[in-house]
């Protein structure tokens, strides 16, 4: 009678997975230690030494590594939900925290198998923190071919986690002349190494606790062993991964500061605001415009929720594919993360902005430190220009242009 | 050494179940038969009886009928897109599609089990077309007791798919004394049964081939056996999931004509679309201006969709509770639902409206029929108001305050 | 004791100035006129010659003409105001006004005193009404040197007000060899000359009967006497104004429809809506939400109309200058255009399409034709693209940057 | 001919007056000089003592003061213009002068010709800085009836102003029993009266520097020569003015901000930014999002510039009425007020949040102190909900309802 075939609803409907019980908890727990002196560590910045020392000791840090190298081999889904129940306690421990799982990702993507294995079998055995050194198109890194590895002279700036590392990622360009550069090399070194300093030099006014100081080498020695992606290596479409890494931890981010200061309105709302005089109600959670402008702000956070999600399962899914990762799915995966992170941008800048229209003038004491929401996201979102990414996925939705990867796409 | 434990991450990341194929490409199919004439009938109004044939004959009025009584038992996810793909060709056909699913839905829910075997059957073997005409807040039309069954009149107005339906669901209010009211009961009818008279009088400046006419019952007989809900009956958390189908219909109608605004730019934009003369670029797909609004645009649809596919599954696993749903999990799936449907308002007002920006004033010609989309949008939309929604979303993120079951929420 | 000198307050604070009383009730009784049809005349389209004569009788097509010339001598902002006014009751027949009065400024803008005199006077005494065919950009139109003038051959699409009219400016392009364009020249011509045809093709969704014709020149006869700007003259600073006075009339026009829309919804409310069952108030005027958003909307109105008033003060000021002002001066005239004309554009599509928030869907009645405002404004804001006027004004912020003299900015 | 009288078009365009030259000059000398240390201090906030002496030394106290009394007797709008002026430097110190004018007016509106004259005279003559204590819903102050005059008890929170004042003007509730509180009196007193103390206690992450201490009275003397209003005095539509001025302080004070946050952004964009490598352009300013972004961003200046010096005219009009003054021109007064104060607090809000996005990272420099715009607009702006702003505004265009007269409206 019917031109369909009949249906089994069920396999149209399976469960959606929970996080995983323990990473959850764990994360929740380190959370809760972090909020506890957040307020007052935003106020004074500079490096956390104590409170590395409480995310080293949570394990959280073998979350990345694959469970061959002795870690505990999370999808990224898992351990950029650890990033985003972080940042709302803690947004710029939390990037600390997130950078180091970029620099497993990035063994993971440019190593070998020996790297791979030292490198992260020694993180998990002997708890290490990783830092960022690496940004190709800040170029003052010079590499100069010597014995068994690389001399490298100069600096990188807005190197965050560098600040109390233990071991850095970094990317430089190889010294063709005098004062020429050549090809693109990828290594990393122990922050401890000889010829490097890392100064304490970060100063915004948001995220305060980055540690992104400036590491400056002088003379240090890269061995060749070390060296992560040779000069010059063509990059595969599984190397291009790796910013999209780091698209979906700012995603993350942003989301973790939206829904924080979302929660301290609505804790602040219960706890202690008052009703305006002529809103003629009894509680300032039943004035009509109180609750109707908190389901709008509601609906920014959700929206880049979903999204964030989508795009952490899209890029496992192209992480999956191994070698065989197509640029076409890359491009797919990159174009999720942008729609996150552009989500995520505006919901992290507007909701901890609006919510002061719920909670009034008494919200805005230091005390409190609620304006630390806007301000550690309207530092991160200028990571790079919002601008972009919405002209890329304009490109992609137009066009079916792959976005170009870059560092920062 | 780690304080976490392993994680298997395979199980955290399930694949996501693709929309039945044959169902899929059967309401595609359809689509392009309703998208053929759509502009053309548009402009024309009044009821589309080839085009309901259509509907009928693509086997898709049993998808949401369970298979124990012939059907294809698709679950609402399924059902719910193809509303979405069918409202991107033809929003005012595919609310009375949908519309009939929800008549299906209310016997479901209200029915008892002969009368699911007994109404649902015939809606197989006879291809049944269903309408509307319950909306317990349009109180005019009186049930008397009469022998073995009520005597109906009165009128129900806005009765979407009423014109031309096989099949009436009403609402009525049970008459206690003269011109007093008092419960209500819930049943249906033959369209074409004694005494019931369908007037096409649906005159809206979108949305115009709804049927959505007034209808008029004088002396028209409901026999006990038709009445789904008897008079006064206490409605369980399950009987009042029946709004919510109604709101996810109205969520994937916006979201589908959002869509369809979009592609139908992105088309002019590639066949017809000039360059502006001062963007100094050699097409209308290269302006920086259009590749940025268009990014912005789509992250509206993009926003939309995510939260609406949520909110199915929310509706679905609601649903599958059986008698057992709580109170508390209908509200969770309403709470979906109105995110969904908040997103896809907006959505469905924005996307078509600004895409007019991307693709000029060529773009303004009545053969296009381009304003459709927003002219359907901007009708569909008020049927129940935007901020009454944001509001019940606010009143649960700020109070937990399940939204009050009514016809609307 | 004091460091500053006492100030005359009186002086800071001069009284603005009434719109002079019977252009403005001559205005609004011809917009009354025209509101009486206007629904039932968007709703057919084409030529309305009826109205066009109501407007002709009430003596405003003398509005810019100078007194010496035997007008009525107004200022652009006296003119825009009834521009204005007459787009609240009927947008497409403003226009068509509106774009008779930009064709009067043509004449003072190019002209020699001659031609003024003889052509403005002609106006005044016979009543005669202008239509635009004079669009630089659309390339088509040839003229080929004959004896005593020009002999025109091809087309200009989109001319406002073209059907019906009794005169014409146009601009053509000089034949250098065969299919070889040369300099610009301005002039204009009898719309009933010999070889002049306009074609009733205008066809789009909104602005219906704007008589945006195409007007098809086949060896029409072009004198030198009414030649108003010789090809390849220099274009001064004073000639760029012309362009201003246009998007000074959309601006008006725009405003008049947000105006008109806004209008429409607070008589709605008052006479027809019913309170939201949900509300709690007795009156829909009452409901919080409907009031909040009246406030919002109000402000894009009030916003585009100070901007409107400040942008034709500023114009006059730039032509009152004479054939001194400077490219500075007429700078500063565009860019308060532009302003005016942003804000306005702004205003008029959200206007229009957000007061169906507060009144619901029985306001969607084709009886009412309330969506013709959005319509005719979706239609309008579209001559050029509002990107690129805000990319102007970006400019001019932030580099001073004047913008460049084109027929559109 | 024609139906309607010609005009002369001189009498509709007078000139707009500049602000009176000496004036403007003396306020931006002392902008200039308050902006040289306005990053510091708010780094460090607490009492300004060193620039209020400045702003005392500029004779810019003596503004608002009549001429009669020895003051500059400027008209509000330029009293307005220098508290924009000022805020666009240091808008914690712009809104203790522009806090000092309010207590002027309250003299002016609430007192008689002698306390005018002897409070105002010597405020000239002895350069007084005065404060604010007047709050009527601050309701913990008690007036106990004395010996000629009144005892005061309690506590003023939120005192802008207080600390390092001369002079506070102050509401009181009169004792009628114990903890009964009766009608409201209106005073004034010197701060260094006995039992008067006041405490630096305000503590909120921006305007950090409006000396907003609690005032402390404990049995402090009112002398009935300095009650301003006696208690339970009817208050006349001309003492209903003050919120008024409050407002429009506001309104001019976020305006401040918003032109600072631009200019600033502006400056650095010439001075340091560099243009995103994915640009494709050589200066930031000439990437065209940058200058979209500038365009949509003045937007938002230039309304609120508009509404503010329409809505400083409006009022001074309203006072230039005196006594006669009606409700209604009172409303309408209140009206362009609330129009002026919520655009200026959109722009207050967004211009400085989304500069950022014009200059990016490296803008966010504490030493530049670029947040403290949004800071300081951010709590500025929650003096009164903005919400409630426009439900009154959307009261009166919907229903012509006047804004009831509070403290806040």
């Amino acid at each position: 009678m019917s031109t369909v075939t009949p249906l089994h609803r069920a396999a149209l409907d399976p469960p959606r997975p929970a996080l995983d019980t323990d990473v959850a908890a764990a994360a929740q727990q380190l959370a809760a230690a972090l909020a506890a002196t957040a307020v007052e560590r935003d106020r004074r910045g500079g490096h956390a030494h104590a409170e590395r020392e409480l995310i080293r000791g949570s394990g959280l840090l073998a979350l990345s590594v694959p469970q061959a190298y002795g870690g505990l081999g999370a999808g990224w889904p898992t351990v950029l939900h650890t990033v985003r129940t972080l940042a709302a306690a803690d947004s710029a421990l939390a990037h600390v925290y997130a950078f180091h799982h970029l620099q497993v990702a990035s063994v993971l993507l440019y190593g070998d198998a020996e790297q791979q294995q030292r490198l992260l079998g020694a993180t998990v055995q002997r708890r290490l923190f990783w830092g960022n050194a690496l940004n190709p198109l800040d170029t003052t890194l010079i590499a100069t071919r010597t014995e068994g590895g690389w001399r490298l002279d100069g600096t990188k700036r807005y190197a965050s986690g560098s600040v109390g590392s233990d071991r850095l990622t970094l990317s430089a360009h190889v010294r063709v002349a005098e004062g020429e550069r050549g090809a693109l090399l990828i290594g990393n070194l122990p922050t401890g190494a000889a010829g490097v300093e890392v100064r304490e030099d970060w100063d915004s006014f948001g995220q305060r606790q980055t540690d992104s100081g400036s590491v400056r080498f002088e003379a240090a020695f890269l061995p060749d062993a070390d060296v992560l992606q040779a000069p010059g290596a063509q990059a595969t479409p599984r190397m291009t991964l790796r910013p999209l890494v780091s698209q979906l931890i700012m995603a993350n981010l942003y989301l973790g500061l939206a829904q924080a200061a979302f929660e301290a309105a609505r804790g602040y709302l219960h706890e202690r605001a008052r009703p305006w005089f002529a809103s003629g109600v009894a509680r300032a959670v039943d004035d009509p415009y109180v609750q109707h402008r908190s389901g709008e702000l509601w609906l920014k956070v959700r929206a880049a929720q979903l999204a964030a999600d989508a795009a952490a399962q899209r890029f496992q899914q192209a992480l999956d594919r191994g070698d065989a990762v197509t640029a076409g799915e890359r491009a797919e995966a990159a174009i999720a993360a942008f729609e996150a992170k552009a989500l995520a941008h505006h919901a992290g800048i507007e909701v901890p902005a609006q919510v002061f229209e719920l909670i009034g003038a008494g919200a805005t004491s230091t005390r409190l430190g609620f304006d630390r929401f806007w301000r550690n996201a309207r530092v991160h979102t200028l990571h790079d220009p919002v601008d972009y990414k919405l002209r890329d996925i304009g490109r992609w939705q137009l066009l079916g242009q792959p976005p170009e990867p870059t560092p920062y796409s």
